[in-house]
């Protein structure tokens, strides 16, 4: 099996609309702009969503890695 | 596509009215002045805002970078 | 008796399904696609689980590795 | 724009009086004597503040950094 | 008195069954197989335990050092 | 303004009477007979304090670093 | 006043027995064995303790540095 790291999954859903699911529960879903190994990121066209609905639209959002528990493809 | 770093969506917004966002549930509208690599950031004209409104100003305010979860344009 | 890494144990089941426990109860299923040292982890075909039944499915999904407690086979 | 740092907005309130807002909800008001880069914070002829009013007296008052969430001018 | 670390004393229970106990109450027990010094953990034939019963059997189990307190011969 | 680091003001406090407050609420009354860069800090003589009152006598006391929000001279 | 380093303190309590307490709260009392510069320790002939009582004997016991508050002699 070809061994593959974290932030290549990452770098392939780049440009792409992902949810990312932070430590206080609040779901974001955006475009993936940007990350770095600490994973801050930023999402383009953002919109925080609560219960599958959108609850607000955000434009830019910077992320602090930290805060993030998971990034998934939307 | 263009590959971009997180901290450029930051520099970008250097200047304008942005909203951080804290662990605690506080959120800040002010001028982004300045951030550094630990997102410990400084905000001119600052207000604290709950439910959509002014709830006090503060001028000047330096933020500790861990304690935020999110910067965004206002 | 042979000394080995803990990260040996995850490179044993990189390609297996595993099932990974985070520190606020949530539990996801899917394939080992990769980890890094701070345990970030990239799961294939993931799927959220709750008292034993899928809730939620994620495809591919990034775990950020401090939100992670453990990784067991599944 | 000039760029700044965030630490040199600590640096020019050197000498006056600040609020330290911290992580527990503790407000203390000082004037700011120290601080380093992990914004472990001095304070002289500090006083814990509650609801706009002096709580108690501390006369110098040494914060770990990691306990702060922001600083701002009195 | 000779000086120990205290990593000698995980080394010397490599092998043996163990109690670890989580941040989040959690006791595991099973056979050392493998830690670091992060004390990230790898556990064999590992269970679940609950008010001293058997709650879930684990087999093999990762176990990410900063969700750990304590370790313990059973 | 002569520019002072925080871990003078400790410094200079070795000897002497401080309180150190706890994130978990705890306040201890000792003499300061040592602290490093994290913060490690030892007391001697140290007790106990609740609502200014002695709660319990503890002799020498090793507190870790990150355990503590502040330092202050009694 | 001759500058002593914190881990000094815990250094002359090796072989001695001392009181353990947690983040969690809980309480460990035990022969001082072994510690890192992470607080990492080791107790031997340990127990937890609660409300000055035993609780249960652990033996060998190994803490986690970054979960105890503080170590004082017993």
């Amino acid at each position: 099996m070809e061994e593959t790291r974290p932030l290549d999954a990452l770098n392939k859903a780049r440009g792409s609309r992902v949810m990312v699911e932070l430590k206080n529960g609040k779901q974001f879903l955006g475009t993936l702009k940007a990350f770095d190994i600490h994973i801050n990121t930023v999402l383009d066209e953002a919109e925080e969503r609560e219960n599958g609905e959108t609850k607000r639209k955000l434009g830019t959002v910077f992320v602090r890695g930290d805060a993030i528990i998971l990034i998934s493809p939307a």
